[in-house]
């Protein structure tokens, strides 16, 4: 009989599994790290090793999820970098391990959104749009409680919107002034030290060793105005790409996650302050909120995909 | 024996009808007025009135597929500003007229891009966005070959990204900067006008009477300097509005329409070339393409809103 649902969500460095029951609830989670030696092509036996372990009757299993580190397009897996697969065929090699044809798979950013919809900040709507602020910016977007791939798997690239105009720092992507240039952790870091070299105001954190955006929100926080005005830059273009969200898909609710989101309601305001400056009028219930499943939103997003295909 | 489906698309200055037969290929098609008079009430009894001349036995018509001017969101029209609806049971009102509960209602862009996706510019692809460029700017947005409505019914409502950033002219929305500012014929006349006053070029167009965007493309195309500036200036937002569609939903294909879009081969060369400039690199096979159904768009998706909801 059927019991279970996988969500497995494979990064770069480890692979998160999530066993779940038939109603979407997680009865127990764990990582194993993920082995990219020869192109990653171990990846996939180490979950089935880990899985096959903790459930040794996968005829229990009903299906499998998976959130991957690339672009996926109708299922097929363009490329991830990360892990060294391409062109990865990973519903047929895996299905071949456990005996199952119920297997689905989305890009990792995807799936999160999607699990934060379903299960965690967006609950209840069925449109919605995420965005992650992390070591770079990600987003998914979900339309009637389905994630959008796009034509070329880059749906929800939020990333790469390009926002500043003048002067726009280069990107890991090619181009110049990409939201994740300034929304990032990095970005945010980047921003405090070019306008501390160009500015004359004072700040707590001159000179700082080992300087972080949790570091320069903390002190925004504190009235350093030097840190402050680095808040008010990257919040401002936070809240013009939620504009931009809400007059292209139109979300019930933006889902802002990733580490930098944890400085909390303090960021929630100015972000909405700034959207609410810019926004088409007749969207103005748009509700934006902080995520709530942190890293486990791409494995309840993943075992979401396996119920949702019904 | 039901022959026959019926493409509506309510303006406000004429509904344009279309009889379609079930494969949707365009039998006939007619204007009538719009008669906006008692809050437009007497508007669907028009076009009932039309119909059935037309079609006297209406049990063949298999349905009715409508736009209109204003948000829909789940089949409910918001507001026509235009028709003097508001919270209007179009579906409820006219299957009592017709006798038929096969009535879809979207809004008159969406329903554009839908025609133009499954019958025109896009024919082939099931996911892509329409920029339609006329006396505002509009658009719509097409994933899966359904309508994106969004939350309040603002999805694909890109007249309204907020894309010049600095000193933006007021827009009919409330809002500074707005697309429709300056991609719009009216915004393209208001750019030269502005460009003329603060610039000493000189323009085979300096104070004539009734300029209007054709012409100042037209002085463009021959070489007039302040022109072409002009031009350079509105392609660029347009090909930014593209780089931003082709990361949030990533169509296949973009679709330019409306009465700015005859120019031509000339336009969309440049909209192309600002597009990849600032374009994501995956999505570098995202083709944009001009509008080929004209002002027949709204009727055939309309019509294709009654096939596409089997």
């Amino acid at each position: 009989m059927k019991k279970y649902l996988f969500g497995i969500d494979i990064g770069g460095t480890s692979v998160k599994i999530g066993l779940f029951n038939l109603k979407g609830n997680l009865l127990k989670k764990w990582d194993i790290i993920t082995n990219k030696e020869d192109l990653g092509k171990h990846i996939l036996d180490d979950v089935y090793k880990s899985i096959k372990y903790q459930i040794p009757n996968l005829e229990e299993v009903d299906g499998y999820g998976f959130g991957v580190p690339g672009p996926v397009v109708n299922s097929k897996i363009i490329k991830c970098v990360n892990l060294g697969w391409e062109d990865y065929d990973l519903i047929s090699i895996f299905s071949k391990l456990v005996n199952n044809e119920n297997i689905l798979v989305e890009n990792d950013a995807n799936v999160a959104a999607l699990g934060e919809t379903l299960h965690g900040a967006a609950f209840g709507y069925s449109n919605s749009a995420m965005l992650t602020l992390g070591t770079g910016v990600g987003g998914g977007i979900i339309v009637n409680s389905k994630i959008i791939d796009g034509a070329h798997g880059a749906a929800g690239e939020l990333g790469h919107l390009h926002v500043v105009k003048e002067n726009g720092r280069l990107c890991n992507c090619g181009n110049y002034g990409c939201l994740e240039t300034v929304a990032s952790a990095t970005g945010i870091k980047n921003t405090f030290i070019e306008l501390q070299k160009n500015s004359n105001i004072d700040s707590t954190l001159k000179d700082k060793e080992h300087l972080s955006a949790k570091m320069v929100i903390e002190a925004a926080k504190k009235g350093d105005v030097l840190s402050l005005e680095v808040v008010e830059d990257f919040t401002y273009y936070i809240g013009y790409a939620c504009s931009i969200l809400s007059i292209i898909t139109n979300p019930d609710i933006i889902i802002i996650g990733g580490g930098v989101s944890k400085a909390g309601i303090y960021l929630l305001n100015k972000i909405n302050h700034y959207f609410r400056k810019m926004m088409f009028e007749p969207v103005k219930e748009t509700k934006i909120v902080l995520a709530k499943l942190g890293n486990d939103a791409g494995i309840y997003g993943a075992a979401s995909l396996v119920k949702n295909d019904r």
